[in-house]
């Protein structure tokens, strides 16, 4: 098939493919847009796949994504914010997640990934210590654990609530709530939502 | 949102959100992806999406993708394959799927499109003209006309059939077979693919 097509558009179509859940048909699809788009702004993309890895610093007291000009993230340094309230999250972006609610005025904590044996990823990877000096430097009252709803996110949790009782650390420790979302039916709702539903189940 | 995320960060999302069918989260996806990439292979996707535009070059007789060393597209100057036989296409992608066949030893005309007057694109924007041209000057025997099975590409078909007889082009033309597809039950065939399987049936 090689020279079915020009090179550049071959490459275009390897290098685009290499994005997660794009096929060889998408990364064609998404090479034939970009051909027929205008060359400069094709070029601003490329600039800014390029320009990334310098353009984004890590937090090195939360693990949130900073800008480089950025000596800690602005939702840690912001005095508005409760430091003795920290959400543990897996990833950078599950921070936007929580912020679109409007709703949380505590300070968060990266972990960096879940606990998941088939990955090859266990506990010493994830920013489990920086957690630990966390609760003690700034004296914090509770820790909400919002990983994923997984099980590798599970197995954080509880991996994460005995470290810290092992470490003497008795500070107030929640999880996310459990239940059925907005907007499904209860006949659509599976058995083990449905079982978190009920144990969490609200007074009137 | 703005200073939630570094600015380099947003500006790959809001760029690769701009590619066809990619939503707020993919692009999100698709940017925390690359950030934890490695940075020599961004600048290699990087490189692909810049350099496309001066990479990639259209056929002067059949407007095929060629690249910029080339005159015309080698499955046009290739003297194996049948000058007197045009399969005429939408899109340059389109060769690639005929290719895969393996069956087709004709040479191809890329329309460029086709007629779609909600999209503005009419008869006079499709190149046309240059393949009334390539009919007389090749002594064109056949043309298949390998348009889409959508509305468009059936007008597309009907016109050009038109055109064809209106500029006293005596060729024979043919179309793509209409049917069921391999591996389709028939009941689950729309009603008008099992009109054009009736009405294109074979003897055994």
């Amino acid at each position: 098939m090689s020279q079915l097509l020009p090179a550049a558009l071959l490459r275009a179509i390897d290098e685009i493919g290499r994005l997660p859940g794009v096929g060889a048909r998408t990364a064609e699809r998404y090479a034939y847009f970009l051909l027929r788009a205008d060359a400069h702004a094709n070029q601003k993309l490329a600039d800014a796949i390029a320009n990334l890895h310098s353009g984004v610093k890590t937090c090195p007291v939360t693990f949130a994504l900073i800008d480089p000009d950025q000596d800690v993230s602005p939702l840690y340094s912001d005095q508005s914010r409760n430091k003795k309230l920290i959400a543990v999250v897996e990833e950078p972006l599950d921070i936007i997640a929580l912020e679109r609610t409007g709703q949380y005025k505590g300070t968060y904590h990266v972990l960096g990934g879940a606990i998941s044996p088939i990955d090859g990823v266990g506990p010493e990877q994830l920013h489990i210590p920086e957690l630990l000096e966390r609760v003690k430097a700034d004296d914090v009252e509770e820790i909400i654990i919002a990983t994923n709803a997984s099980v590798e996110g599970e197995s954080t949790a509880l991996f994460l609530q005995r470290h810290l009782i092992d470490a003497d650390i008795t500070v107030k420790m929640t999880r996310l709530a459990r239940g059925i979302p907005v907007g499904v039916d209860l006949e659509y709702a599976d058995q083990i939502t449905l079982t978190h539903a009920l144990e969490g189940r609200r007074l009137l």
